[in-house]
């Protein structure tokens, strides 16, 4: 049995190259762009093709197509050059911390693997390949883990508020309460300007047997008033070791209302970020006004305008009832527990 | 000098029918929708071909049209035509009270006037056009004055926070502040579904010589939270006696973010409602949850989702820092004092 479509977006061709499920237009569209370089990666981060858990996938991939790239240098002209493709990776966005991760992933236990020198040539390759796919199935393991400890969190027939997309995060959250025989309803917030909520968080769920209701941005306040959900669940993009979380830009609005209201509110994150005792310690990724002025390609402001894109926002702890990792549910000031 | 065209967007064509400014694609096409009966111009308001104040001129054009509907009429035939017009516009949308009050202004001026007989044929239809110019010379005076009270909270140099179109009372008060000798800046929120505020707000500001910043309504926390603004500023479909403000949905995440960061959120608003002691005595309006999970006609969401589209919210007044009346800036509290 398939999963949901957006449970594989990034993989091979028969020929080698890379493709990227182009999460811009999906459902509307099932694209795929194709990358026959670690460039060709790198450009499609930084565009949007794929966001949220898409971009660890795609930079592993990259870092794939980087190593064949190196096939034929030297061992040290290989690892540079590796170790180049990484920084350009990791420089595409920087407020999620997954392909600063595993970028280091692969390259820890390849190019600077200690003991041995770097190895070369199909060598290399192979090696890559190994590092990317170990790193890719970490993920999903420790994704299917914190599933288990969101499930446990949530009642038979509790009513789930959502922002943005979770990704495997959420599908591992769906798939272990329906496991546990809970079932689940959904309010999915659509979030502007790129429409996750309502194009990738509802698919999703309509493909895993839901009938999930969407609601403008602006919603969040009165839905949690007039008492439409009993939980708020976030991914997270990071998390700092003091609790703060850094998610999609509109996460801090549904921690102010669901406080309001006495809801709780819930981030999802493997692991907070050992590199980040707090929030001053991570960069907040400012987009290009212009994204916010348009929807689907179609313009939606006046002419003679400025648009202001925040990408992501910066919720206090004491906004946060509990993060989930793959470790289990951490309140908010014990979260470095985690680590 | 002419105003902003959406300073007079319901106008006579030359042969009498009514044309009302299409507020749905505005400013992308200056589009005017011709109703030819009163009961077009109450399909029009049902499909929001204009919203804020524009259903208050719309109603009072809808009964100009009516009363010469019932010209061949008797007076007893034509007094019981145009109050059933008057039900009918008052039916259209149930929030806000500008429908309602108009055409209680235009019946209680002419076919329930006291004293005299109600007035037929060539007389009712002159008594209603006076009527409906008189009602909207009160409104347009009364904005005048709100717009003084507002810009009286705002000092030199103010950047505000604007969510949906406040419509005259946004230009009075940009106005008066101009006429004070204080610069302003705007942020406004797109206002989703309709891109009230990307589209009309900021249309009109632009065409007051401004340069505003757009924001997707899921950004406002993060907007305040960073500083962008000092007060937040919506006007108010409807005030109760006890001070609840309920305006286009998204004010109540306004108003809790700017509680949390701050900074002031001001109401504005002509009068509180005499009939709407408190919250529970205002309709909420529940449009077709389709309306959500399209922007610009163009389907934003995926398919197998229902929409949940509550027009309005609910502010309480413990969020609200001043409601700005025709009579003054009150303290939600005091505002029945404004009466």
């Amino acid at each position: 049995m398939s999963g949901p479509v957006l449970a594989a977006s990034v993989r091979y061709a028969a020929d080698g190259a890379v493709e990227i499920l182009d999460r811009r237009v999906y459902p509307f569209e099932v694209s795929w762009v194709r990358c026959a370089t670690s460039e060709d990666v790198a450009v499609a981060i930084e565009r949007m093709v794929t966001q949220s858990s898409g971009p660890l996938f795609a930079a592993t991939a990259g870092m794939v197509l980087g190593a064949r790239e190196a096939r034929h240098d030297g061992p040290e002209q290989a690892a540079a050059r590796l170790r180049a493709v990484g920084a350009r990776l990791v420089a595409t966005r920087p407020t999620n911390n997954h392909i600063r991760d595993a970028v280091h992933a692969v390259l820890a236990a390849t190019v600077d693997r200690s003991g041995e020198g770097p190895p070369a040539g199909d060598e290399l390759v192979e090696a890559v390949e190994a590092a990317a796919r170990a790193h890719e199935d970490g993920y999903r393991a420790r994704s299917a883990a914190l599933g288990r400890h969101a499930a446990g969190l949530l009642d038979d027939g509790t009513r789930v508020l959502t922002h943005c997309w979770a990704d495997a995060f959420l599908i591992a959250t769906v798939e272990a309460a329906r496991a546990a025989g809970k079932r689940l309803e959904f309010v999915c917030t659509e979030t502007r300007p790129y429409l996750q909520g309502a194009r990738l968080t509802a698919a999703t769920l309509v493909e895993m047997g839901y009938r999930p209701t969407v609601i403008t941005d602006g919603m969040v306040a009165a839905a949690l008033s007039d008492g439409l959900a009993d939980v708020a669940l976030t991914a997270a993009d990071r998390v700092t070791l003091d609790g703060h979380v850094i998610n999609k830009v509109g996460t801090l609005g549904v921690a102010l209302a669901a406080r309001a209201f006495g809801v709780p509110f819930y981030a999802l994150i493997d692991a907070p970020d050992p590199q980040a005792p707090t929030a001053a310690d991570v960069v907040i990724e400012r987009r290009d006004g212009d994204e916010v002025l348009h929807a689907l390609g179609t313009r939606t402001a006046a002419e003679g305008v400025t648009g202001y894109y925040p990408a992501f926002d910066v919720t206090p702890p004491h906004l946060v009832t509990r993060i989930v990792t793959e470790r289990g549910a951490y309140h908010p000031n014990n979260v470095k527990e985690s680590l």
